[in-house]
């Protein structure tokens, strides 16, 4: 069988891959280079094919994606009904998190407004900050990612309300768990809204009007799953009017966000492009290269592939 | 006795401070409102009063700081030969801490840059970041405010080495524990160092041109201990000729930084007023009056305070 595979992974990354593979064809090229012939032939491609591209891979069984979202190739007429779709969850964990945190803590303690000051070289006191000892956050979105920042924040001291769809066991590093109906309730306690949700149907623009009224006027709100989460007229409508502090978002609902965008100046919105993933960190290509090799063996033996994508919930 | 209070608690506050106080007089009242012949007959005064003003209190047997850093009040001539000094060490350690954990993440995931680019409307990729997942993190003192930081760069993941002058056992929460005679090894291996380190003659221009030179061109300096353990100098020319990859810095060699100053303007340079303390966050005031309360129980009692500073020291 062939494998193309177009994620830049190092020298000893593509080993790991190659001893995984053992005697089939392995095609590494960079997604600028990809030609239609090797797209035709693959059994297996490895890495985020372009769409249009994904559609001349007739041979397709299987599609491993470099990145934990996946929805793009979930719409109906992308792959074949019998292609297994698996993403590259676990591997963006730390570095998504921790953007989640910065983010966090620039908004606590003032960051930027300081910024704004030193750059008119003004010595001011802003005041009373937030402090995650205490602080309530509220975590939407509870996969890998939504779980590595709530553990990370109640390191920190914070109080973690977990809201997702599907009702479960309280994890490890949650205080509470609830599900989207009772989200309204949750956001009342919030100090910080996270939200780190998949790409669906379900979750578009799940934050909106009601659930900014909902929040504290002194309470942030942050955003680095799907831009489309987000009715981001509402956001800017509740920045503008002081209906909650900041809000700080990597993802936006058309990326690249347009110059003419009037996001570019809401109050108190500080904005960072889609970075807080892809290969920032060096230890994400690392895991990518791990899934792929596990995976790869797993294929060849028959065996349930990680990752699998429910290509009908999205994610 | 007479017991002159100038920190600023709430009536809550106050009303542990007058169960402690048993029968004794106690004046509450503002830094700026304070009448000389208060300070004159006061036996206890709890609060940072002007130096001016404490060279008045002639009765004073017993000074309760309600900072962390005592430094100014052990200048020999300040304080009668035999007045106890005490500070407030342990109710700044989550503020500035948490100052610290900000500035390291907005240095690491280069949050400023992508401000000057949201402020330009551009959206561009500013490349690879630093992750605190391995990241090492090098601490300068390792009072509480320093283990603090030390144990939550820890549990997100930091390799620590803490830095102090005089030898011990390696505390939790910390990986290696050197002394100052080690500093230029340390610096090497740091992926950031931060300073917290107390004002004494010891530690003045401790962080010079030498200590910059050994760091990492990827690495980055901050400081929320004493301005003048660093020299400022030294740092500006670390940061323009890319010696280091920048700094944050809450305290200045000169306070507040005059207008003039260069520092405002430095490349990579983030600075905030002094602020990582103070008041900020709610538990800081609390945790103050508890302190007083309890010392001052001891100090009827005739036991031995908590937090006593030793003048020759200065911390």
């Amino acid at each position: 069988m062939k494998i193309l595979i177009t994620i830049p992974f190092t020298e000893e990354q593509k080993k790991r891959i190659e001893d995984a593979a053992g005697e089939n064809e392995l095609i590494f090229t960079a997604p600028a280079q990809i030609k239609k012939d090797h797209v035709a032939d693959a059994e297996v491609i490895m890495g985020n094919l372009p769409v249009n591209l994904i559609r001349e891979a007739k041979c397709l069984k299987w599609l491993q994606l470099n990145s934990a979202g996946a929805d793009t190739y979930c719409i109906p007429g992308i792959l074949g009904e019998n292609t297994v779709l698996t993403n590259a969850s676990g591997a963006y964990d730390t570095s998504v998190s921790e953007w989640m945190l910065a983010a966090t803590f620039a908004l606590f303690r003032k960051l930027y407004s300081y910024y704004n000051n030193q750059k008119q070289r003004v010595w001011h006191d802003e005041g009373a900050v937030l402090s995650a000892g205490g602080a309530c956050v509220v975590v939407l979105g509870l996969g890998n990612i939504g779980l590595a920042y709530a553990r990370k924040m109640k390191a920190l001291g914070s109080y973690v309300i977990g809201v997702k769809r599907h009702p479960g066991a309280v994890p490890e590093g949650v205080d509470e768990l609830h599900t989207m109906e009772e989200l309204e309730e949750c956001l009342k306690r919030a100090d910080i809204v996270a939200a780190v949700l998949p790409g669906t149907p379900e979750t578009r623009h799940l934050m909106g009007k009601a659930q900014f009224a909902a929040m504290k006027k002194t309470a942030y709100f942050l955003n680095a799953g799907r831009g489309n989460s987000v009715d981001t007229d509402a956001l800017y409508d509740a920045l503008e009017s002081g209906e909650i502090a900041g809000a700080a978002l990597d993802v936006m609902e058309e990326e690249p966000l347009p110059s003419e965008s009037r996001l570019w100046t809401a109050g108190n919105l500080y904005i960072t492009p889609h970075i807080s993933g892809g290969y920032h960190i060096s230890v994400t290509l690392d895991i990518i290269a791990d899934i792929c090799a596990e995976n790869l063996k797993h294929y060849q033996a028959g065996e349930t592939l990680r990752n699998v994508v429910d290509r009908k919930l999205g994610y």
